[in-house]
């Protein structure tokens, strides 16, 4: 691969565009289709990010449909043309013209749906395209089944055009190797090939397929370039949605097991697709990670956890039965146990929370503890506010931090006590009843409560 | 099918047999092999409703061993006979007889320990052979391996007979198509039928399947209706239990896809058979549903999530980390955090309990908000007690709510309070000690501390 | 099998000598390779345990490399050497002469990296040994692949040499009897074979197959025994460890079900090797156990827990989502509930903690019940104490108590107390403040929060 890239020539300068104004109806869903998680991004996301990682970064036009405002914000800071009405492939293509103007590299046409092709394989049509002076290249694959697909006729090491499954000839249906949809066109040549598309069909749609046709007529050279069928599979219903998650799940899991992350049962570890496990992370089964997460060396992260948008540094335990929800920070050699919740909240160094605690909004100093079932009472049913504990401080369990609040450097809190005022480094702060017994008193509330339930 | 349908002669009243008497020692269990669990039901209630959808309802007899109250109880509403003695499948049908007094319509004898069987090919088995004038009808598939199955011999497209594997012929031998067990009989014939089977073999037991050459040899029509291995195997194990409850998720899981359900793995949600999930219902991976389970559309459940009984609304949040248990109602637009837990508990619309809190007999009221660490304190050692919440309230985290007790709408408790009145509308309750902070004293507590630690 | 045991010639004592030296790189991390954890224990200590089970028990000898103290410690009470160079297979058996000195009976040579080999397998192999009056016997098997693995080259029912896949001609390429790496070898030979190996090859390093060409060019018998390949694969990468764990997860859960065990999804009960499974324990969908744990009969571990070095009782209930830590023992008829930790804790006969609950270094006597929210406040930052609460003691919910602390036989503490005293048997103890209700101020209140958030 080295060799071949240096031997590239010199790059002009490339353009994507990628096609998500489909309707998606058979996801049965308000959201658009391409907006439909995958790997903890919106579908569209890979794509963009896989187009986006060929070098040099590629202009990139998304193309969407008319009122479709989340799927436009999916490509920010990207630019965007709305498809006015559905016709096509073809037709979807040209609205991006406007925002291609003046741009005469190659134009890279890729689908939002179509969200497992790999920036490796991506990069291997556009070297060809250049390469060979092609101005057309499309991506193909030797499919299994080829039935449903749109097949690849071959002439002479170039490509003579595609032919849709249902107008192929006894002959081309024998041909395996099928359209995938990905093109590489001339961006010089773009606006005339896809002028020159017309909608002769039963679907009296635009089809870009047909540019090939109508470039070879034109005289100019057309490839094909094939990439594996696991791909290119395309996203139309929930369970194809389902079948790309796990396609996509093992690809990141062996990757992680390849750089030296320890998983008991990989297949019940769900990555995002941005996922950073360093080697030496340790992982139990049924953990889930949503985007944004970065795990440190030598840290272990036990069964039933779900971590989502948080830093966690090195030698830390979490879990099992931990959540970590976005904007926290956890240090190294921090112990977060078993139904304790973490929200926006900093672990300093080497501090605890072992036992069911809610942590929200707040920072936590060096080698601090915090006591089983303490609650961080962040919320007054009108904002959301801080608790700063400092270092070495000791918070009693059962305790309910009523935020704002700050408990200062090497502070006892006692256990089950509300804590309303500031605590100062050094102090001790109780917040609780003092203990009442009644000896002998329990037979007669028992009876009381026994003659109320009617026993 | 639908022409098929409409073909059908007039139909005669249905009865059906569900022979459930066997032992099932290889379970290697104290419960009844056909009261195992399987999605949610014990495995004699997906034959039961299975059968039931067939139309027009058909009449149902289960026949069970002596003394095996919890599986004649399984049955009810339908009418339960005893078969006396284990002597095999043709005297367990014979018990049925009595039940059947009357009945001249067919008679669809099948076995409680096969529960994969769908309505679909019941339906097949009944059309064809009222369709056919038969007077025996049975149910096979087309083995994989067949060795281990009786096989049906077939003669100018009849069923000529049924033959177990050891008797076999080298030529029958070669047979693949298999006996499921499953058979449809005249009821006007059934007694004639059924009380000329006798136990001349290895085993001395009165084997249903000599009913078809008794049946031929009155010069009876007999036939073949075939269906898909995957419906017929047998639980006999642990292990084939297993297998079953796979196939049957596989099924349930492939249907909520195919509804707009999205899941992220679908492999670890498991599905109850009578979980009803609305379309753009959204799944986190390792979610259980328990029986009687419905959730609205937009509802996201998310990862490690066990539910059961429950009635969830639309657009409502559950989980990560949420247990929702029998008798809970959850309204629309409502959240329900990590580490929650309901019981026989009424949600309102827009009311939230995000993180660890326990709600047990409760009725919170609309936008109500439960802080953290509540706990609704239903359960004095004797009896049960309801914890009635208006609207708007606001209960601080740590609360306990001490039933019976009421808090009106738009009430406010304090974090950390210990409610035991009522708290009515609109007012403020506390129910805490007031914080007493010791400067500087943290020290002398922690040398005392560590003194008795021996450190 | 019963016979040829029988017929075993009288056995000679039995040496094993386990190669664990090798540094495992391809793991990436800092743990050494035969310490990863499989099904819950260290990866040698099952290829110990199983060769260990072999009768009448063989002294057993590791080799480790320089400086590997934790692979030693692995190894206890057993012997260790240690192998001073990495210089082969060869090489490291040598090492062990020393601690065999005197030891005239066959040597089982085994590898750290391979514990998937039953003891079953592994008395084949000696069992031949003797039988044949072999001097070296090898185990090997049909590779589905053979490419990557030396071959077995058999002549006249003997093993005529073991030929790297390297240097295999093209008749012996064709052969598909691999070498496992698993020898027995005559003690009485062992100093002499192995200082005939050399070192003249591509590596410089002394291969311990070169042993049976010395053996046989001595003049020995030497002989292969074959067994499973899914036995042998060795474990050089995480992906390699994670799929021996699932082969070993596949083998504990076929057993367990064979056993009466009852599981819903078995894919998703992660056993350790040791687990102690009664028949008509049931066990819902992801359920963990780690080492140390037994379960009594007619017990139900529901969906999402995590149990670890605990002993739990008949008829017991556990889960969903709870977490036993070792030390614990539950005893018959317990409740265990959702989010509840149990830590070295003592449960009593039908006690009942059934909601948000740590229980640390506690002891919970006969059918007490501890209330939802219960914290056992067991750690003071610098000692952990005990809670020690008697029968029949009802504990209300939410309470805190301060250990060490003990509740007497029939107690009652009322909800949301903070308990720092003993609490006689029969008394009634309070701590918690009076409920003050403010009427009507919930709006003021209210007023002064949201202008605080600025709304």
């Amino acid at each position: 691969m080295k060799s071949s890239r240096a031997a590239a020539p010199a790059a002009a300068p490339l353009a994507v565009v990628i096609l998500a104004a489909g309707a998606g109806t058979r996801m049965k869903s308000r959201l658009p289709k391409v907006l439909h998680p995958l790997a903890g991004w919106p579908m569209v996301r890979h794509v963009i990010e896989n187009a986006s990682a060929l070098r040099p970064a590629p202009r990139l036009v998304g193309v969407v449909a008319p009122g479709a405002e989340k799927v436009a914000a999916a490509f920010a800071p990207h630019a965007v043309v709305v498809q006015d009405k559905p016709l096509g492939t073809g037709h979807a293509a040209r609205a991006a013209l406007p925002a291609l103007a003046g741009h005469r590299g190659p134009v890279l046409v890729m689908f939002g749906d179509a969200p497992l092709i790999t920036t490796a394989t991506l990069r291997r049509l556009v070297f060809a395209f250049a390469h060979t002076g092609a101005s057309v290249g499309v991506l193909g694959f030797m499919a299994a089944d080829p039935e449903p697909y749109g097949r690849l006729i071959l002439s002479d090491g170039e490509l003579e055009k595609i032919v849709e499954s249902r107008d192929a000839s006894f002959a081309e249906r024998q041909v395996r190797l099928c359209n995938s949809g990905v093109m590489c066109i001339s961006g010089a040549l773009l606006p005339e090939l896809l002028g020159a598309i017309g909608k002769r069909n039963a679907k009296r749609e635009y089809y870009l397929t047909d540019i090939v046709a109508i470039a070879r007529a034109a005289g100019h050279r057309t490839i094909a370039v094939t990439g594996e069928e696991a791909e290119f599979r395309g996203i139309n219903s929930r369970a194809e949605l389902a079948a790309a998650e796990r396609a996509l799940q093992q690809r990141l899991r062996r990757a992680a097991l390849d750089a030296g992350v320890g998983m008991q049962d990989p297949e019940t570890v769900w990555l995002a697709a941005d996922t950073r496990l360093a080697p030496d992370v340790s992982i139990g089964p049924c953990v889930r990670f949503g985007p944004g997460v970065s795990v440190g060396a030598g840290s272990e992260i036990k069964a039933f956890c779900d971590i989502e948008g948080a830093r966690i540094g090195r030698d830390t335990i979490i879990g099992p039965f931990a959540r970590i929800r976005p904007g926290s920070v956890v240090a190294d050699r921090v112990h977060i146990g078993n139904f304790v919740e973490l929200k926006a909240t900093r672990m300093g160094r080497a501090a605890k929370a072992n036992h069911l605690a809610y942590l929200g909004d707040s920072v936590i100093g060096e080698a601090s503890n915090i006591g089983a079932g303490t609650i961080a009472v962040n919320y007054d049913g009108y904002g959301k506010h801080r608790t700063i504990i400092g270092r070495d401080a000791f918070v009693g369990s059962n305790s309910s931090l009523v935020a704002p609040v700050r408990i200062g450097n090497g502070a006892n809190v006692t256990a089950g006590s509300v804590i309303t005022e500031d605590v100062p480094a050094g102090a001790l702060a109780f917040g609780r009843a003092r203990q009442v017994t009644k000896k002998g008193r329990a037979s007669e509330l028992r009876a009381r409560l026994k003659a109320r339930a009617g026993k």
